[in-house]
């Protein structure tokens, strides 16, 4: 069993419990939130015997195994480190950093004291993308990637009159590249591995947050493009193209249709595990506990990805003029 | 009547030329092709009453008011000014012209003639191109376009087995941007003018030819990327974002479904005149002769977009470094 705190109490923290339910060794203990009301609230709708509103005292907690995080992007880097020098594991919501030189502390900081951090980066743990990377070979040479997150966000409606909420402040290091354009560069990175090289444009909003952006990589043979954005709806459609036939993926995040088309016409579908919405999550927090389980050092590659991810938006957000509070911090 | 003559006799003449049949000012005179058997075959399959192995002679008859120029792109230039210094008008295969500047030379050349010079972009005189433009303010502000023009060439395998066609020669101008990438490039400049700035990649093969190609353009509140390639097939999605809807657009050459998909759910589908495969280039043609005609400077408009999409494709070119022959020529 695996004692579980969760900091932060939005949203995303609702499905992440509602999925971990399926997930045996895990084990809810705590909650905390700054607000004293919202914790005991949050508490007592989760089933969690403790609730904190500090977090120097969920991280003297002896009966907190592992931690996850689900603040704004800004302070993901202190509170895992605060958590990780207290001994605790830590799964941490993407973007698991503001870049990647705070990843790399958190990393360091992790394997120093034999603990794991990990990114809870859904569709890296979700049975269907390695039905997709499995299934590559078949597309031939592959030329052309086209991965695509692009959503008109409701709290832009708010944003439009003024009323800006935590996920379209740049300075906490959010926006459309932190906050979807991960999912996007994470499909890449795991997929493909570090790009020889980047471009990247931004359409910026008033305040500076990127309310669009697309991001194009080089690889050997093939380019891969970017899209994201929290201004505007799409169809998301995804491809990869190969020089034997294309493929088509619906559902980035968490996939679930894909089909290639061959050269020749002939239509394939892969066939996908059936996992209702929301239920992906249970396969990073299962992965998280058999980490912590196993000692296996499973976690390296997903770390690496997570680097490679961070040290690409870096790259990408030097070329858009994208600076974060965080990146001038030690 | 506007008497034509056909200079190139490779598939697109055919298509043109059956097309060119339901124009009834069209009247094909003459034909050329440098070999002279060739030329008189496809004189007499078409009823050409003249053929000519000599651009000289061609340019000297009389009887010839108007020629279409489908030869590979590197010779565009020097054929037109040839032609329009004779005294005819010239319509010539897209790209019209190798780079921006020998594109201004045909245009003043034209100019100071009174004659018309105008590139057979097909979609630009597509009546359906037309009902995209009259419905994008539905669409609200527009923060992203996607346009794809991406295809596996037949001439790859042989390109792959070692014999290289002159679509797959980059010293003749050719090669994805210039073959297909311009298709894209004109639908994005006729919708939304010049960019402020673009990024563009490309994949070379192994004799310099760029492959596949991504191209990002900015605009004020929308970046629109392109895409294009001649080594991989693609579903070719098409998507216009705004911030109330984005519409969808099958088949970038020649529209044949547009959908608009508002935030609501709702979906509109927009009607679409029906126009059999490849009967679309008879609405090029038949501009070309109503602009020779009425001669009422309709044409300029169309020559600025080629000249935007030049001018853009020079600047993608150069950070591609792709470097044509004729960038050197004066």
């Amino acid at each position: 069993m695996v004692r579980f705190a969760v900091v932060g109490t939005n949203f995303i923290t609702d499905y992440l419990l509602e999925a971990a339910k399926s997930c045996p060794d895990f084990q809810l203990m705590a909650v905390h939130s700054r607000k004293e009301a919202r914790a005991r609230e949050y508490a007592a709708q989760w089933g969690a015997p403790l609730w904190f509103t500090s977090l120097e005292a969920l991280a003297a907690c002896p009966e907190v195994d592992a931690v996850y995080i689900a603040t704004p992007n800004f302070c993901h880097k202190e509170y895992t480190l605060q958590m990780l020098h207290a001994g605790k594991h830590v799964l941490v919501e993407k973007s698991a950093a503001a870049n990647a030189r705070e990843w790399q502390q958190m990393v360091d900081t992790a394997k120093e004291r034999g603990l794991i951090v990990l990114e809870a980066l859904r569709t890296a743990f979700n049975p269907n993308y390695a039905r997709i990377q499995e299934a590559l070979p078949r597309l031939g040479t592959l030329r052309r990637s086209i991965f695509s997150c692009c959503s008109y966000s409701r709290r832009y409606d708010n944003f439009k009159q003024g009323i800006i909420e935590n996920a379209f402040i740049p300075e906490m290091a959010n926006g459309a590249l932190m906050d979807l354009g991960v999912y996007t560069m994470n499909f890449m990175t795991g997929l493909f591995g570090k790009p020889k090289e980047i471009t990247a444009s931004a359409i910026k909003l008033y305040n500076g947050l990127d309310g669009v952006g697309t991001i194009t990589a080089s690889y050997e043979t093939m380019l891969v493009t970017l899209f994201y954005g929290k201004v505007a709806p799409s169809g998301n459609r995804c491809e990869i193209q190969g020089e034997d036939g294309y493929m088509t993926i619906e559902g980035l995040n968490a996939p679930s249709r894909v089909t290639i088309t061959y050269r020749d016409g002939r239509v394939e579908e892969l066939p996908l595990e059936d996992i209702p919405f929301r239920k992906d999550l249970s396969y990073e927090v299962q992965a998280f506990i058999d980490m912590i389980q196993k000692g296996d050092g499973s976690e390296a590659s997903f770390n690496e990805r997570t680097r490679i991810s961070l040290e690409t938006m870096d790259t990408a957000r030097a070329q858009m003029q994208m600076h974060f509070p965080n990146d001038d911090l030690g």
